[in-house]
């Protein structure tokens, strides 16, 4: 594997946040040397009896052995505990009999030493994709891995879920209800191969609120919806993508149909979305783009998407150039409907071009201004009715191509 | 602008190639300084009367000024001879109603001066998209340029039209009809923001073939989507691709319906359009993505774009690494129907996966031996039906986020 980059210029400057212990929640994390040496790269977490788990998963055609066995297990019986048992350097995607084999021999293994079903058991593998995983390396440590199981292992389980992440992703909202307070936390992985479609990267939220498995649900997949499936680093989306929020219950504290919870719960994913882009392969610019006036929602995210990853717009980003002409290109070919005339389009607060030409007195000094800093807004009016869509994505460097023109080496 | 690179890597080993003259074709070029300094920049071709004139053009919803001119007037009375006008460095698009001056102030020039209706006379603007286009340096060289008009200054105008092209493009068939020789030639530009459909980059095919516009119109059509709607660069669709076929019927010879000329037609465009993509920006690799097992063309062509487009695929060839798992990933978001379990790859003749798993007895370093040639093939079958597509590609280096950080600046 590649040398890992230095620490991504835009990620969070605090560092990792201080994540509190989530009642019924314990983990623990271990180098097993899947693929690496000298760093964690197993990661489990035990959950209480009756803890709900709900997720979402990459719509990838050639979805991975451990995708289709987590999908299969959403929505089963909470009251015997569960557990999720994640490991990088390995994505066990595309390895046929074999990759579902070493999916139940680890499963298998997890539930014999918690003491829990082989249904409550949910693996997810990242890394290289079409290797057989070696999941003898990974069931000879989960005895280990169980004595070392602590409440507040959280950090530790972020970073051995990383693969050219350059550094661990955490959040954590907390949120009134009844006059109790109800905690969730999440961890993150992802950098690269990110378009997510669905579901995303990996990424486990962990809550102590009550709740049950059919009102968790759509929750989780309304708030990806406008959190991880808005983003995109360069397009690609991996066969891996997997979300799952474990909900503990073991505040007692009944979300049902609460907003404040759906919208910490939503900010946490938000959180944690955008520090994926943020740690993008090679980002050096944290883009936002804006589309506003399309005719429907769906076609702004069409016309968001199609700029988010055009390579030409995220080079000229790199550049700090602004070159509002290739923004215009990339609405031409998105498939969404749209009229040159009636473009609208921003760079930060600077108005660029408007009615299908460059705006009057526009002066290219003011957008370049915005160019110049780390975070870097697009915005574009279609002009056509009232559909919106706003995603986040990073500039591409030629960082992105060192990462990747040798990752596996 | 940034300096031009050297010539690529892939360009045709044999240079230009010698294009005949085509009876009733002349040509000139000059260098008007629309935008650059020290090279030629503005081309005429002038057509014969009796010429007609066929053609494709992008179907971007941004299409600039001199495209939605041209689409036009295609079809017009044929009588009275015609003219094709080419500037590089300003692509006139997006430039509002100042761009449908330009184009009307050349037209209107060029018609005078070669005494010819103002709807014969076709545009073509190619560079910077969003800049007004300092029309009056070109209308300024009009007179000069009919003056210079010869038959044979085809390679001087397939040089007049690059942009950040490394080398000009030319292709040339002959055709037997009736015992008598029909001839075409054709030239191209193209390098970045290369991902045609329907029409393509810039593309001027001359013959002196006789046919109708109604014959000569779907076969052009029909061998573009053969040949440019076949290849990427970097999955960006131009706001100015056109293509027009011009047959002066000077020869004579009645070609329609005669499947050698057609046949010959689609040569010329697969030579220029495959001359496209060695010039690629920043490309070192050509690669032929080849899909077959579809449950329909339209699949197949998804698939094998899906793959021709992905980042990670294309920063994978750079890297010179057999990374199949990214083939896995790109055939998994194309959004076409796959079975992971049916896939069959191959890198060359190297068979690498096949149901769902790598392939027994594979090893790693016959396909990394064809990785290191400069002629990449990466074949997928998805042995789900009879549908398939084949597109060309290249790959992606840190030279192409040099050319494109700060093309403008």
């Amino acid at each position: 594997m590649a040398k890992m980059p230095d620490v991504s210029p835009l990620a969070p400057k605090g560092g990792f946040p201080d994540l509190p212990a989530v009642e019924g929640v314990r983990f623990a994390s271990v180098a097993a040397g899947v693929r690496y040496a000298g760093r964690t790269d197993v990661m489990l977490a035990e959950f209480a009896p009756g803890t709900v788990i709900a997720g979402t998963f990459t719509r990838s055609k050639t979805r991975s052995a451990p995708v289709l066995d987590c999908e299969a297990k959403l929505g089963g019986a909470s009251d015997q505990g569960a557990a999720i048992l994640v490991n990088s350097g390995n994505s066990n995607a595309f390895t046929g009999i074999r990759g579902i084999e070493a999916v139940r021999a680890i499963t298998d293994k997890v539930a014999g030493a918690l003491g829990i079903p082989e249904a409550r058991v949910f693996t997810a593998s990242t890394g290289v994709i079409g290797e057989p995983l070696p999941h003898d390396r990974i069931t000879a440590v989960i005895d280990g891995l169980r004595a070392a199981l602590r409440p507040d292992g959280v950090a530790d389980a972020a970073r051995a879920i990383m693969t050219t992440d350059t550094y661990p992703k955490g959040a954590v909202r907390t949120v009134e209800v009844g006059g109790k307070t109800v905690t969730i936390t999440g961890i993150a992985k992802g950098s690269g191969m990110i378009a997510p479609d669905m579901g995303t990267m990996l990424v486990y939220l962990f809550t102590d609120a009550k709740i049950d498995f059919d009102a968790l649900q759509p929750l989780v997949s309304g708030a990806c919806d406008g959190t991880f499936n808005c983003i995109t680093v360069d397009s690609d989306t991996s066969t891996s993508d997997t979300l799952l929020v474990a909900a503990t219950g073991a505040s007692s504290v009944d979300v049902t149909a609460d907003t404040d919870f759906s919208a910490a719960l939503t900010e946490v994913m938000d959180d944690l979305a955008k520090q994926v882009v943020r740690d993008g392969e090679g980002a050096t610019k944290f883009v936002t783009v804006a589309v506003t006036g399309a005719r429907s929602d769906t076609d702004a995210r069409l016309v968001a998407m199609s700029i988010a990853n055009s390579p030409l717009v995220k080079t000229a980003v790199a550049g700090e150039d602004p070159n509002w002409g290739r923004v215009v290109m990339a609405v031409g070919k998105s498939g969404a409907e749209a009229d040159r005339d009636r473009l609208t389009i921003r760079f930060g607060n600077v108005l660029v071009a408007e009615n299908g030409m460059v705006a009057e007195g526009y002066m290219e000094a003011d957008a370049a201004a915005h160019m110049k800093g780390e975070e870097v807004t697009i915005s574009v009016d279609l002009g056509l009715g009232a559909g919106k869509s706003t995603v986040f994505t990073c500039d591409l460097t030629a960082q992105y191509i060192a990462i990747n023109a040798d990752y596996r080496s």
